[in-house]
């Protein structure tokens, strides 16, 4: 499979057309950047433990019933998916209050509430991703009530799946954020990979940070952490892959 | 009735208790400030047009059966009210894109979309009083979702009223921002005033900025401009009087 024409340069995920107009491939790159990309570093193999670790989330989805873009495992780095259209604004999905949501309301770090928050921030560079609510989403266009309404439920099962996964590999999943979108024949997906780049997951027991919140907070060993949770996850997904 | 101490200091409306416990007074001032009071100036005569407004509307919508804070008129400047449990943010009732909305996602004022929009903002002023989803008024403990549902169709009533009466008097309601919340007996009311201070209104024919808004961006004539607002609202409310 060859790749084409660039369709989404980020720093730390870039997209590439193929031969196929349906298939696109998401190559991982060894690139973090925070703070509207004012810090940046390179991290070697960040990217194949990060492919790693969105390939067993991908795989570990799909087959407890949650859509995804996910087609196949291309190489160490770069994963084929299905070419979603995907709605402009991102969902996160949050299980303890942390990072920008403590800093905005003033609440510490580590609040554990009894409903799931999900927000949703616009996709527009130029606004900083600015946080909306649903009657903002609607009036600006970007989906219908009814679309909230199925991608919320769809956030909520990710969620579901993916705390018990990292549960069993001592890991608390704080928050993540994720893309959805529609596949061609209308099927609504999780079109973006979950890694420790896009989540917060918390040692379980010790609560230490296995995230990229060690790479935003100068917190060192971030390689270490990176390969440290992939190798939990291997673990785990021994069992799911029988 | 004796005014007691004051419970709101704030810079356009001041509340006070009284000699009875369950009954507050409304004092309308003629200060005005905007951009986290940066900006200040006293304008004569204000708090009175602000308090024969926030009357007509008060009464109005209780005709119309929307359930509000209000009592009775006790003076110029003055409204006594029940005093009401308030939750701790502001509902923001939206029929056209205007003001901070327009500025946060980056889309032109005067975009009047299918869907009526609700913000709540977090009432902190520390925090500069953020925009807050569903999902995180019910995660800080503010209010709970059936709370919220119970709000919004309060606040939906308040603006279906509101529209038709200013749309008589020639003006199209494009924004407001209101206070909810419980009396004692746990009714949920309208425990805000509303008048051009803390709403957007504009000329229906010409389009004309009726409202704090000439302040905020000096464009004069404000005096003038609530007198107008006071002075086309109580012919209209004459009808409702009957």
């Amino acid at each position: 499979m060859e790749k084409k024409e660039t369709i989404y340069d980020g720093e730390s995920v870039k997209v590439y057309a193929t031969d196929c107009p349906d298939e696109v491939i998401f190559c991982y790159t060894d690139c973090i950047t925070a703070y509207r990309k004012i810090k940046k570093a390179e991290i070697a193999n960040k990217g194949r433990y990060c492919c790693e670790i969105a390939d067993m989330f991908y795989r570990i989805l799909e087959q407890a019933g949650v859509r995804t873009h996910y087609i196949s495992r291309l190489s160490d780095t770069e994963i084929v998916c299905r070419k979603a259209d995907v709605y402009p604004f991102q969902v996160i999905v949050r299980n303890v209050i942390a990072g920008s949501m403590a800093h905005r309301l003033g609440v510490s770090e580590g609040i554990r509430p009894a409903n799931t928050i999900f927000d949703l921030c616009y996709s527009n560079a130029g606004m900083y991703d600015p946080l909306i609510n649903d009657h903002h989403a609607v009036a600006l266009g970007l989906a219908t009530y009814d679309d909230l309404k199925a991608i919320y439920e769809l956030a909520g099962k990710t969620n579901t799946v993916l705390i018990d996964v990292l549960k069993k590999a001592g890991i608390d999943l704080i928050d993540f954020k994720i893309n959805v979108g529609r596949l061609s024949d209308g099927t609504l997906v999780v079109a973006d990979e979950i890694t420790p780049d896009s989540s917060r997951l918390w040692d379980s027991v010790t609560g230490i940070k296995l995230d990229k919140d060690r790479f935003r907070r100068d917190m060192g060993k971030l390689r270490d952490t990176y390969r440290d949770v992939y190798e939990r996850l291997s673990k785990v997904f021994q069992e799911y892959d029988r």
